[in-house]
C-alpha cells in the first residue's frame, strides 16, 4: 500500500496499516487480522462488526483521529438503527470507509474471541471460539446455461464468502435444501461445525435469509441430578439453566446399585439409557422454552459424567465398571451427532463428549480438571469433587495424578441415621457451645439461627427434618471441638451427666440436636455413634486417596485446594479441615469450585481449543488405581482419627485450637480393615 | 541385508528381496509391497495369503527354488488343512519360513487387488480394493496397573498390527464392545470404513473372533424396477442378485407423474421415498437370504439412479426437477451412514452414492460413464442409457459431453396401442415378408417363431399379449424395409389391395400383426399409424440429442456406441440403426452395454478409487441442457424420417438394403414443432 494512504490503527489489538481511500474498515481488519465478528458478511444485517472511531490525537499510535476521517452512515446503517438500535458513536465496520487516519477500537462485544469465562478469584479466562459458527451467505442462482446443483453452489458461496472447504453434509440439509434457499430467495444463513471426528467442515443446518440464534447445551449428569445450561454460542453467556433429579433413581439410589440393577436384569442398562436420555431432552426442551428459543436453533451439546453416568447416556452397559479391573468401553472424548443418542435438538447438531480419566474417574473431573487447569498451576494443586467416589486429581503443571476413592454416600447425607439431602428443611450449618453442649443451627431455606427469634416461625413450614452433608460435617467436627467426641470418634459418655442432649443409646450414645416440640411430628434430630463411624469412614478414604497422591508425587501439602460439586459449595473449609477430609494447606486457598464439572463442559462448549485441551490433560494424567495400592489400607485406617493421626495443620491451627491430638498407630489396629476399628 | 541372506522373488510382481534365514515369506512379501492379502495378520486363520513356492531353476530370475528352501508345514496350517483345506501344493505364506533362495507365486486370488470386474470384450480391468476392510486384531486385556479403556485398547491394536490410524467409531460398536472382547477373549474382527467424508477411519464394526465376511449392495434404482447385487468385498464375485418393480409405480407410471403426485400431495415425497427405501430394505433381505449371510455382514451400499429417483431415495423433493432450470438439491456424490436412509444393514454400514451429471443426466448416467470409460477411450464413444428420458454421453479422453433427450416412455411400451413391458406374451422380435407382407415373430418366453411348428401350444399358457420395446422398434424397421411406410412414417394404403393385413382405420391405415384365433379371448395385435408416430418421435428426440453433442463436438459418427439399460440389451443394433435411433457407425462397434448403470455401481462398491474417478469424469463432463439449444427443434424435426434426411449410413448399407431416402428439408415444415409433421 502507498505510503500516501491513510494509517488506521486498531485497539485493543494495536494492529496497523495503510488503505486506500474508500476501503471498509471491517474489509481493514479482516486483511490485518484484527478479531472482529460478523455473520452477515459485511452487509449490514447482523449487527456484531460494531466499532467506535477516535476523535483527537493519539501521540501513543502518531495519528490523528476523526469521525470526519470515515463517511458518513449509509442508508443500511441507517436502517439497521432504526430497527435493531445502535449505541450512541457506534458504527458499523462494514459500512464505514476509511476517508483518513483513524484509531478504531473494536469493543469486546465486537470480538469474535471475547472473553466469556472467567471464574470469580481466579484468572482462568477463555476466550469464545466454539466449534460452530453461522455464516450469512448469498447464493448464486441456477442456470440453464451452466447446470450445477444447489448444494455445490452453497458450497461454492461458503467457499468464496467465507473462506470455507472440505464441505460435507446430512441428509436433512439435503432435504431441506431447495425449499430453504427459495424461500429465503438465494441468501441463507449456514451453521458449520467444524470439529467433526476425521476432519473437515459439516454444513449440520441451514435456515432462509438472515438468522442469528446458536446455542449450545452444556450437561453434568451426576447421579443425584441433571442441570443443564443453555448457552448462547454468539454472546458466551448462559441463556437459561434447569436441573432435574436424575431419573435412574427409581433403578437405584447410588451408582452401584443402578449397576447392579443392570447386571440383573436383561436389557436394563436400555431403561437406564432411556431414562436418562428422556430427561437430557426434557432438560432441553425446558431451557430451550426459558430463553423463548426453537430446539432448532440448539446445534451442539457437550456432557460430562462419572464413568457409570457417561456409559449409560452412551447406551453402553456398565457392569464392567462394577468390578476390577474397572475397564472403560471408552474413556475418550467422543464427539458425534446428537441424534445418535435420540436427542431432538436441531437434526444437525453436533454431541461431544469430555474424555474420562479412568474406571472411576470419569468425564466430570476431566471437566473439572478443565475448570481448575491444575495442569496450569505453578504450585501443587488438589482438586476433588466428592460423590459416592472422590474423584481426586493432584499434581501442577510439571506432573498430574488423579484416583479416585470410595467415600460411599455418607457426605451427601445417606447412610446417616437422620440424614437427607439438601433441601428446604435440613440443618445445613451447626454450632456448639463447648460450655454448655447446646446447639444452634440453620436449616436450608431460613437465614435465621435457631436461637434468633422468629426461628420457630419461619421453619414452622418445612418443619426441621433432618441433616444434610455439610451439616452432619460441622456437627462432628463442633462435637470433636467441644470435646463430645475424642478423637477416635467414640462419644464420651460422662458428659451425659452435663447435659440430657447426651442420652444413652444401646451401648453407645447419641447427641441429641432437636427435640421436636410436644405433637409436631417433627422428627428427632441426633447424630449417633453410627453417624460419626459413617462420616469417618467417608473422610478416611477421601483422605487416603488424596494421601497416596501426594506420597507418588513427594508433597506433602498442596499450596491450593479446590472442592468440586454440590458438597464442596456447601461445606464450610474449616471444617472439612478439621475433620480431616482434606490435608493441610493454608485457609485462604481452600475454596469451593462449584459445579466445576459442568463449567468444564461449558468451557468445551464455548471453545474448541478447550477440548484438545482436556484431552491432551486426560492423556498426561498418571491414572492410580486406589484398590491396588499397597498403601491405602493403612493411609484408611490412620486417617479414621480426627482429624487424623498424621495431620500437622498448622494452617488449621491458626483459626480454631484443635485439642490434643492422640496419635495411633496402624499396628494397634488388630484385625484391621474398613469396617471394624478399635481406639 | 547382508548378500549372504536367500534371495526370494515374487511373481507375478518380480519383487525380489534377501532376508535372514527364518524370516516368513509374508513377513518378506510386505516388506517389499507384495500385493498379498491377509485379514488374520499372520496368524494362519484366515486362509488368504496362499502361495505356491517354484520348483526348479528359474534362469529369468537367476536362482534355482524349491520347497525344500522353506520349512515343512507347520501344526496350524495342517489344522487350517484339515478344516477348511489347502489346494495341493500351497502354503500360507504367514507359516512358511525362509530357508534359501525361493521363487514364490501369489496366485490371483491371494492377492489383495485382485481384478474382478473385467466386462467382456473390454479390456475395463477393476481391481478389488473396496473402501471396507476386515482386520483381526489380538487386544491386550485390561489391566489395573495401567488403566486405559478398551476401545482405546482396540485402536492402540490396529495401529500396532495394521498401521491403522485416526479412528473414530459409532456408538453401536461402542455398546458392542465390551460384551464382543469377552466373547471374543480379546480376538475381535473389525470393519475399519476408509473414505468417511471429512477423511479418517471408521471402525464401523466388530465381530467376536475371527470374521471373515464382508459384503456391499450395488444398487441400480430404476423407475420401473430396482435391482441389487450383493458382492463378496473380500472376493469381489456376486453373491446374490435381485430385482423388484419399483412400488412408486402406484404413485405414478412414469418420473414427471410421481413428480406431479409430489407437487399436489403434501408430503407426497416422503410417501415416495417410503415406498422405495422399503424396497431396498426389502431386496437386501432378500440377497442376504440368497446368499446365506446375515445383513450385518453387509457394511456398504452402493447407489445409482436417474436425477428424480436419486432424490427420492434421498428423501429429497424432486419438484424442482420437474420444470426448468431443473436445479438438482445436490448432484456431487454423497456418503453417509446407511442408517441416515433407514437401510437396516449392519448398524455401521456406509452408503455411497453416485453423482449426477445434470438435473436430467444422473447418477446411473455417472455410472454407465465409470463402467464404460468414455473417459478413457482414444476414439470417439456413444454412450446412451434410453429409459424415459435418454441420457447421453458423448466425447473421448479429449473432452466429454453429456445431455439428456425427453424421449418419453414408447421405446419402453408405453403409449403404444399393442404396447407392454417385457414379460412373457410380448413379442420382441419381427419379420416381414416384403413380398406377402406376412409378419413372423417370437415372444419373450419361447424360443419358437411363430410359423414354426409347435408356437401356438407353446404360447398357449401365456398368450400373445403385446409388443415390447424392442419388438416395436423391429416391426416398424420392418415396416418400412417392406414399404408398408415410407420414410414420413406414413402407411401406404395402396397396400390394403396386397393383403387384408393393412386395414382402414379412421383416416389412416393399420398393420396387422396377430388376428387372434376364434373365441381366444387374445387381443388383435397391431401397429396404428399413432403407434408409428410416437416411435418417430421418441427416436427423433433421441437422435437430437445426440446430434447436438455431435455437432459440439464436430463429428459426425462416433467411433463406439454403446447402448446402456435394459431397452439397449434387448433391441437389434441393426433395427436400431435402421430407424435411426443411432447414428451412423460401424455396426461391430455398437453393443450393449447391459445394466451399465449397476455395472458402474459395482465398480464404485469394489474399488474406492473409481469413486475418485467417477466424481472427476463427472466434473469434467460439459453439461448441455438440450431444451435451450436452439438447434433442438430442427434437429429433432429432421430426426422424425425413417432413418431421417441427415442420415448417411455407409456402415448400415453393408448389412441392409435401404429404401431410397427422400430428402425433406425443416423449411418444408411448415407449424414444425414436435407434435405436428406434414410429410
Amino acid at each position: 500500500m502507498s505510503e500516501q494512504n491513510p494509517l488506521i490503527v486498531f485497539t485493543p489489538s494495536g494492529k496497523r496499516g495503510r488503505f486506500a481511500v474508500g476501503t471498509p474498515v471491517l474489509q481493514a481488519a479482516r486483511s490485518l487480522g484484527v478479531d472482529i465478528d460478523s455473520v452477515c458478511g459485511g452487509r449490514a444485517i447482523c449487527g456484531r462488526c460494531q466499532i467506535n472511531i477516535g476523535e483527537g490525537e493519539f501521540a501513543k499510535h502518531g495519528i490523528s483521529s476523526s469521525a470526519e476521517h470515515v463517511n458518513g452512515t449509509t442508508q443500511v446503517e441507517q436502517r439497521y438503527d432504526r430497527i435493531k438500535g445502535l449505541p450512541q458513536g457506534r458504527r458499523l465496520s462494514c459500512q464505514t470507509q476509511i476517508l483518513g487516519d483513524l484509531v478504531v477500537d473494536v469493543p469486546p462485544e465486537s470480538q469474535v474471541h471475547k472473553q466469556v469465562v472467567r471464574k470469580e478469584a481466579d484468572t482462568r479466562v477463555i476466550a469464545l471460539d466454539p466449534a460452530t459458527h453461522l455464516y450469512y451467505i448469498e447464493v448464486e442462482e441456477p442456470d440453464m446455461h451452466k447446470p450445477s446443483s444447489d448444494l455445490e453452489r452453497v458450497y461454492n458461496a461458503l467457499k468464496a464468502q467465507w473462506g470455507i472447504e472440505n464441505l460435507s453434509t446430512n441428509l436433512t440439509v439435503l432435504n431441506q435444501l431447495q425449499k430453504t434457499l427459495r424461500k429465503g430467495e438465494w441468501k441463507i444463513t449456514c451453521a458449520v461445525y467444524s470439529r467433526a471426528p476425521g476432519g473437515g467442515n459439516k454444513l449440520a443446518a441451514i435456515w432462509p435469509g438472515f438468522h442469528d440464534k446458536l446455542y449450545g447445551l452444556a450437561i453434568d449428569v451426576g447421579s443425584t441430578t441433571v442441570a443443564a445450561h443453555l448457552t448462547n454460542l454468539s454472546g458466551g453467556e448462559v441463556a437459561a439453566s434447569a436441573g432435574l433429579m436424575n431419573p435412574q433413581i427409581r433403578f437405584g439410589e447410588d451408582l452401584m446399585s443402578r449397576v447392579s440393577y443392570v447386571m440383573m436384569n436383561e436389557g436394563g442398562e436400555k431403561e437406564l439409557t432411556s431414562a436418562i436420555c428422556g430427561a437430557l431432552q426434557q432438560l432441553a426442551e425446558s431451557v430451550a422454552a426459558q430463553a423463548g428459543i426453537e430446539l432448532t436453533d440448539i446445534l451442539e451439546v457437550v456432557l460430562v459424567g462419572n464413568p457409570v453416568m457417561h456409559h449409560l447416556f452412551l447406551g453402553i452397559d456398565p457392569t464392567e465398571l462394577g468390578g476390577a479391573p474397572f475397564a472403560l468401553a471408552d474413556g475418550m472424548a467422543l464427539t458425534f451427532e446428537a441424534k445418535e443418542m435420540g436427542l431432538k435438538l436441531n437434526p444437525g447438531a453436533w454431541a461431544y463428549v469430555l474424555p474420562c480419566i479412568a474406571g472411576h474417574v470419569g468425564a466430570d473431573a476431566a471437566g473439572v480438571a478443565l475448570s481448575e487447569a491444575p495442569h496450569e498451576s505453578k504450585d501443587i494443586m488438589l482438586c476433588v469433587d466428592v460423590g459416592t467416589n472422590a474423584e481426586i486429581i493432584l499434581g501442577s503443571k510439571q506432573r498430574l495424578l488423579a484416583c479416585s476413592s470410595p467415600t460411599g454416600p455418607a457426605f451427601e447425607g445417606a447412610q446417616i441415621s437422620c440424614g437427607q439431602r439438601a433441601a428446604p428443611g435440613a440443618i445445613e450449618r451447626i454450632r456448639i457451645n463447648p460450655e454448655t453442649l447446646e446447639p444452634r443451627y440453620r436449616v436450608v431455606g431460613c437465614a435465621l439461627w435457631s436461637d434468633e427469634p422468629g426461628f420457630e416461625e419461619a421453619v414452622a413450614q418445612t418443619g426441621v427434618t433432618g441433616i444434610c452433608g455439610s451439616g452432619i460435617i460441622e456437627a462432628i467436627a463442633e462435637m470433636y471441638l467441644a470435646g463430645i467426641i475424642n478423637q477416635d470418634g467414640l462419644m464420651d459418655g460422662s458428659f451425659a451427666a452435663r447435659t440430657p442432649r447426651i442420652e444413652a443409646y444401646k451401648r453407645t450414645f447419641n447427641y441429641v440436636i432437636r427435640q421436636p416440640k410436644d405433637e409436631s411430628n417433627q422428627p428427632l434430630i441426633r447424630i449417633t455413634q453410627n453417624d460419626v463411624r459413617a462420616i469417618q469412614m467417608a473422610k478416611a478414604a477421601l483422605y487416603a486417596g488424596v494421601r497416596i497422591l501426594m506420597d507418588k508425587l513427594g508433597v506433602n501439602e498442596p499450596a491450593k485446594i479446590r472442592l468440586a460439586g454440590a458438597f464442596g459449595s456447601h461445606i464450610d473449609m474449616k471444617y472439612a479441615m478439621i475433620l480431616g477430609l482434606i490435608p493441610d494447606c493454608d485457609l485462604g486457598h481452600v475454596q469451593s469450585a462449584g459445579n466445576a464439572a459442568g463449567t468444564g463442559a461449558r468451557i468445551a462448549l464455548l471453545n474448541k481449543a478447550a477440548r484438545d485441551e482436556v484431552e491432551n490433560v486426560v492423556h498426561r494424567i498418571e491414572k492410580i488405581e486406589t484398590a491396588i495400592e499397597p498403601t491405602f489400607q493403612q493411609h484408611f485406617v490412620e486417617a479414621m482419627a480426627i482429624p487424623h493421626k498424621t495431620a500437622d495443620f498448622r494452617n488449621l491451627k491458626r483459626v480454631v485450637t484443635l485439642p490434643p491430638v492422640k496419635v495411633i498407630s496402624a499396628q494397634d489396629d488388630e484385625g484391621g480393615g474398613r469396617r471394624r476399628r478399635r481406639g
